[in-house]
């Protein structure tokens, strides 16, 4: 039976559900299909994660491997295929926890960086699961900066090898998934030395444990690298190579090769390299990002119409927490952003779909556009999702610190996607550095990507908002973030021309502004972000009630970021005292209206208690009753040998007697 | 041996370090006491942390037992008393990982609720430790909201006993530490009811667990309530009573006594009841917030002049993190907080204080405003500090995510403070209740308490700074800040006033306000803590450089705040876009200027590399070795049944059979 503080919530719905679930899916058939996967994942016991919060890290990791392994065999028996429709919902069936997930990188870079006798040979034996492959790049001491790994691999022409080594324990590699327990083999990235001349870094495929016995192979090291926030059913692991020997063959040498004779030669070109790293940015958004962020908001806004607390009214019955304007502001600011990053998403996907068609026909021109936004998005998208789903855990008072709400994982998962695949600090630098560079471009008429040819038009130099109404234009708060977006890369960028002129070296002069271009590049996205949910809600069938609520959704993700931002607005008079004011009053008015949506909206992710996890956001919102059942099986509540070692002297008073 | 990028850091000290540490301790004399303690808290076995990362929740418990046994004996061996003055360093030194935490408020709850009689006879028996209390007061469905709470106590005039009941699943006690597993005692707060009629909530003293077995006494469900985000070595639990008698003396009557007849009689004042309240949240400022923040620091900060990565200038070697504009500005305005907040504390415990000894004389006419300062407070200081960790956390990358770092457990176990002792949220609006209140007060020219008088003074509408170095002066940010707390406050004011006059209820007119409140009182919490902050260097020696760096600090507090908050000071125009462009430029300066003294600004909090527990931190800057080393011991490096059980069969090819 639902708790009728939640069923109420359903019952006054402004949309239907049901059509909003498929235009988050792309479709009714896809919706359809994801369904059936999930269906056919939660229904077996192996995939079950009930115990989860339950388990040490050992026993995460057990199961992980086990859930691997009968994957295999599901996928046979579904008849799924990694090429099939079904098989990107299985990911998010699984939420995850599942081991093995290098193995794919593993064969993605012998697919993209080897040669055709080298996929001929390897790719068939991963396939078949001869072999558990990893990918070890980053280095206890190296991360996101590859041209300072210190990994070394000397070619010896007498015996046609590479010979690995860990030149120092800063150039052991460190975090590689899989590595730390399962992996028999992993690409290795390391320096290249030919009659002693560094090549830079190269990628070689090195076995490091038997696959007979599962023993380490000899002049390898490795093992577990310990407890982490979260990933506790992933072996991250450490590699420490001495003298370790590997045929030529093994060098991936798509674009580079190392003949018999030492001559090294460098081959077509390495441009589609930086492609696959900016695409892989992009494709964790979905399944590692928005995916926690939008159950973050089932739990904690479910949660908050099953919660009562204190009373909104004297003589009234305690009220439901969202109906407290604060809770509104906290929650629903969120899911309006789970919905705008989820149209940004999609935008972003359409456009890496069209690079890779151009690329492919060896036209390379889009990349420094790509590169930039999917570095900027990766570090934007993070770092609100993250912030996000922590607001979510706070909402929910004690219960959201209990792990059994669900919401603790997410956090301290999602967290994580703020420092993997680029430090978002640094990416965002990256993003800057685009944006500077078109900006000097554009000033000088010289032609600039699509997505930067905002930075050339002027247009208004006062916001032209007369009432509060007119902040639910999507025009007049698009063009408000533009406007803000082309003052920080313009005043930037007159800085840094400044320190220059004024003989501060170049690197110095950069690194002096980098805090205000991280401004810059988060404000660009921003803005793009803002201008396609706009845009989106926009081509949306008015019918069913969707295009309403989706814009409202967007008026307050729009005016949320004006909200928590107002200097940037304000700074130089494009929005007066007066007209902040109006937005914020047009901002405050909007959480009423989508709080009474709120749960249809979350209803509308479809996922399921199982996928959930969580005591607090199961669909029939029996929050009280689960949390008592759940607790009563924790570990915890075995009888401990702390009574009968120290307790039982202690209270039998042996202390007194000292 | 130090790491040489750690000692150079070291030798270019611009001040004392000793005398900083003596500052921060309260004098020479205090470092000493304290150091002792640490010296025999560490050098003791029992206490050690050294596995911590690696245990279950189980062994966390059984652990803190163990130590909260074997802390009884150790401070008979020392000589150390609850009332010596070494008592206040022993929970730092063992950084809290300790057992029987609630036993004490157990007795705090006796004392100042309890009669002469109960303190009598249930005192020395606590003491003695021939019982272990616990405090049950939150449950299942209530929290902040105290009148809410369901647990019910009937008067029997028959027996003269209490019958306690939980009537329905939300009323479960849920939450009080040691009561899952350890307590044999609690004091259940429970609606009185005598005759059918309610009297509201009182506290009784219930005994729960047998003296001589622990099994739990007839009528009374318990457990722990599982797994949460920290906090392992206690045991949180859950307490269900199902007609349990209590005898009338149980009922804790110092200020509410139920006579034999079932007359209700009050008496005394309970005033001192919200004191106490007050007090609790004050305490819990330094132990358990300000602390992790400063180890965060000390960790981010070693690390982050170890850890090099990429190149500041083409040629050179790479460079140490902390040298990037962009990591100066993560951590040197968190070690800013930390000072700020330090010296904020010592402002409120002086003023509680004084406050103590005012109600002790009877005089109440403090208590709103300490109780808003409390509230206040303890939301801000917890809200900046936990974003302060986490801050640090991401700073360190890879490495801050791994357990080893110590990060993790700061972030985890300091995130719960901004929920415990009262909702931050809720706290702030109760320090906006007083401010309005205030605020009205001062417009028509009544008296207002001395935090507040401000609020009465209008000075200058405009900022008066001409050039960057004017933002140098504390006059220049304290006055601005001041303006912006009015301003926040006299507008919230007025909307509430105009959404009354037009019609709207008071309580729903308040809600409408509540978002903007809460922002008003944290602006007032602010200016405070930025005007306590400068008043305090002004009061510092000139020598030894102590004064020097901490207006440095006190700067960039200052700075920091109007640089992340540019909207509440552009909004009127008080502070024009020229002024806050040279806010800017000043703020960006003085982060290269702490730059230089930022290790030995985090060696002045003086913690051992035992209480850091921490790979990233310790004070020789060996991190990649330790790293290393830790990791080893790691029980996933032990062999794992997976092997066997899963990999093996799938390498050995049962799969390609299907």
């Amino acid at each position: 039976s639902v708790n009728p503080d939640l069923a109420s919530e359903r019952q006054t719905a402004s949309f239907c559900v049901e059509k909003l679930t498929a235009l988050l899916d792309g479709g009714a058939e896809q919706t359809r299909i994801r369904r059936a996967v999930v269906e056919a994942i939660e229904s077996d016991p192996v995939f079950s994660r009930e115990n989860q919060y339950f388990q040490t890290q050992n026993e995460r990791y057990e199961a992980a491997v086990m859930k691997a392994v009968h994957l295999q065999k599901k996928m046979h028996e579904m008849g799924w295929t990694e090429n099939g429709p079904e098989y990107k919902y299985i990911y998010r069936a699984l939420s995850g926890d599942v081991a093995f997930l290098l193995h794919r990188v593993f064969m993605r870079s012998i697919s993209v960086l080897g040669s055709d006798k080298q996929i001929a040979k390897w790719i068939p034996l991963a396939t078949q699961h001869k072999l558990i492959g990893s990918y070890a790049q980053t280095e206890l001491g190296h991360g996101t900066y590859l041209q300072g790994l210190e990994t070394t691999a000397v070619f010896d022409t007498a015996t046609q090898e590479f010979i690995l080594n860990t030149p120092k324990i800063s150039a052991m590699k460190w975090w590689p998934g899989d590595m730390g327990r399962s992996a028999t083999h992993t690409v290795v990235f390391a320096q290249l030395y030919i009659h002693g001349k560094c090549y830079g870094i190269h990628p070689f495929i090195v076995q490091i444990r038997s696959l007979q016995d599962h023993s380490l192979c000899p002049g390898i090291t490795a093992g577990d690298i310990g407890p982490k926030m979260n990933f506790e059913h992933i072996d991250n692991g450490y590699l420490l190579l001495k003298n370790v020997r590997i045929p030529r063959e093994n060098m991936l040498s798509k674009f580079c090769e190392v003949r018999p004779d030492g001559t090294y030669v460098r081959q077509g070109s390495q441009k589609i390299n930086y492609f696959t790293m900016t695409t892989v940015r992009i494709s964790l958004i979905s399944d590692e990002v928005l995916t926690p962020l939008m159950k973050a908001c089932t739990i904690a806004i479910r949660y908050s119409v099953v919660r009562r607390q204190s009373k909104l009214r004297p003589g009234e019955q305690e009220a439901k927490i969202l109906d407290y304007q604060t809770q509104q502001e906290k929650l629903l600011s969120q899911l309006a952003a789970a919905y705008a990053f989820h149209f940004i998403n999609d935008y972003l996907q359409e456009l890496f779909n069209r690079g890779y068609r151009e690329i492919q026909n060896k036209n390379f021109d889009m990349l420094p556009e790509l590169h930039a936004l999917s570095s900027g998005f990766k570090a934007v998208i993070t770092q609100h999702c993250t912030a996000g789903v922590e607001i979510c855990l706070r909402a929910c008072g004690g219960h959201g610190y209990s792990l059994l709400s669900g919401l603790p994982s997410l956090y301290t998962k999602i967290l994580a996607s703020c420092i993997y695949e680029g430090e978002n600090t640094i990416l965002l630098l990256q993003t800057a550095r685009f944006l500077i560079k078109c900006f000097m471009a554009a000033s000088s008429g010289q032609p600039v990507p699509p997505s930067v040819t905002y930075l050339a038009s002027v247009k208004h130099s006062k916001c032209p908002a007369k009432n509060k109404l007119d902040f639910l234009s999507p025009d007049i708060y698009t063009e408000a973030y533009q406007h803000v977006a082309v003052r920080l890369i313009s005043n930037t960028a007159a800085k840094l021309q400044d320190l220059v002129q004024s003989g501060v070296k170049k690197h110095d002069a950069w690194n002096q502004c980098t805090v205000q271009l991280v401004q810059a590049a988060k404000a660009h996205c921003h803005y793009i972000a803002v201008k396609n949910f706009a845009e989106t809600v926009e081509k949306l069938e008015a019918k069913a009630g969707i295009q309403k609520i989706m814009k409202h959704l967007c008026d307050l993700f729009a005016l949320h970021g004006i909200f928590s931002n107002t200097g940037a607005f304000l700074h130089d008079g494009y929005t007066s005292a007066a007209q902040m004011d109006m937005a914020t009053a047009s901002y405050l008015d909007l959480l009423a209206v989508i709080r009474k949506d709120a749960v249809p909206l979350v209803d509308a992710f479809d996922f399921t208690d199982k996928s959930l996890n969580s005591a607090l956001g199961s669909y029939d919102g029996q929050v009280y009753q689960r949390l008592y059942e759940w607790a009563q099986r924790a570990p915890t509540n075995q009888m401990s040998p702390a009574y009968e070692r120290y307790l039982k002297p202690l209270l039998h008073n042996t202390l007194s007697k000292l």
